[in-house]
This record gives structure tokens, C-alpha cells and sequence, in this order.
């Protein structure tokens, strides 16, 4: 089996708008954003569903989740910072992480042929990143 | 500022459909499930937001999350466990646990009208409980 995408952005063969990264996990931003500041937290081990992960990277994944949350909150000045775990798209664990004012701005959905406008995502990646 | 309804649920003053209950955290179904098996992880501590839990109580959340999420999986043999957190309804953190084969059956919001199917809640709550 080939290497994920996210395995791929991990080892910079894909270039990413990268927020954090620590031994076990991976933070960048997801290039098809349901909000500024959508972001997405993987853990660095390829593993397909999150509760798949063995204790000890579920809990990194976890703290680091918790940290981005608290620097999205602080950062985007939203009420609230939306978390999602679906587990369809790309067959490694990544947990969402969405920034949002109203319940519609959680659920949208962006428009998946859209390009990503990488100079936007770019500034912030700057700001948020720690 | 009066208890939460968890609150309440948690002290028994409301009755739930219990699923798992430590020291930290609390763990029924939700009466208006997205699917059957739609689960509340809840801390026993009344804060607002999930963000601002001390890391020792948000690590129990999680941590009790991935045991009901693979305990979800196991009991409903469904492909996917879905995990949300939105903040906006209840003043009192809680993380969602769907289990789901769609998009779409993860996504479906019921109607906030509809009368609990209690006994149905009942049967599942009994399968589920550990």
C-alpha cells in the first residue's frame, strides 16, 4: 500500500501550511478549510482510525488537539472551536479542528473542486503557528 | 446560575440512559440520536467548554471517549465511530460518539420535536453498558 497523503505532507514530499509538530503528531491546515483556521491534527504513525491508535499517540493527538483549540480560540476570537472526527476521507486518524460562530458555519460544507487559495491559508499558518 | 442539565442527569435528579460512569467522567445516550447508539461523554465537572477543562479531567474525557468509541464499534458493528464536539446547546462540555456507515447518517440531525423512544433508548443503553 502506498504511503497516505498526510504521510506524505509529515515527511514534507507535500508541501503543507504547517501550524505544529512534536515527536507523535502533525498539525497543518486543511486546504479546503469549512472555516478560517480549519485545521487538522494527525498523529505521525500511519494508522487508519483514530481509535485504532495505541493509547499513548491517541493521547498525544488528544493534547495536541487541546492545544490548537485553546491557540484557534485565542487567535480567531470565535466563541467557539468545533471538533470532528469522520474518518471517510483519507484512511489516516486526523482529528478537525473548526473555529466558528453559528452551527452553520461548523456544518458547511466547502465546495470540494474549489482551489485552495494557498497565499490566504499561508497567513494564516503564519499567525497560528507555535 | 442553576445546574446544567447534565448536572442534574449525572446526580441522578434526571433520569439517563447510563452507559459508564469513573471518577471524572459520566457517559449516557443522547435522547435525540443522530443514529441509534448516539452517546454523551460528559465530565462530571460543570464547565462550559471542553477547551477549558484542566488537562486531568480533558484527559479523562478523552480517554473515556476512545473506550466508548471502540465499545460503539464493537456492539453496533458499524464501519465508522464519529466524534463531535459543538459547544453551543448545552453550557456544560460534552464529546458526541456516533456510530455511522454514511456521511450522510453521520450528518442527519434529528427532528428536535420528536419524543425520546425511551424503550428503544432503554435496550440499547443495556447492550452498551460496561
Amino acid at each position: 500500500m502506498s504511503d497516505s497523503i498526510f504521510t506524505q505532507i509529515i515527511r514534507g514530499e507535500i508541501p503543507s501550511h504547517k501550524i505544529y509538530e512534536d515527536e507523535k503528531t502533525f498539525v497543518f491546515l486543511d486546504i479546503h478549510p469549512v472555516q478560517p483556521g480549519h485545521t487538522l491534527v494527525v498523529p505521525k504513525i500511519e494508522i487508519e482510525f483514530l481509535w485504532d491508535l495505541d493509547q499513548e499517540t491517541y493521547e498525544a493527538v488528544m493534547s495536541t488537539a487541546h492545544k490548537v483549540a485553546l491557540r484557534l480560540r485565542q487567535v480567531f476570537d470565535k466563541p467557539y472551536v468545533g471538533m470532528k472526527v469522520v474518518g471517510i476521507d483519507v484512511p489516516h486518524a486526523h482529528v478537525h479542528l473548526i473555529p466558528f460562530s453559528t452551527l452553520n458555519e461548523f456544518n458547511d460544507v466547502p465546495e470540494p473542486t474549489s482551489e485552495p487559495y494557498h497565499e490566504r491559508l499561508s497567513a494564516i499558518a503564519k499567525k497560528l503557528a507555535f
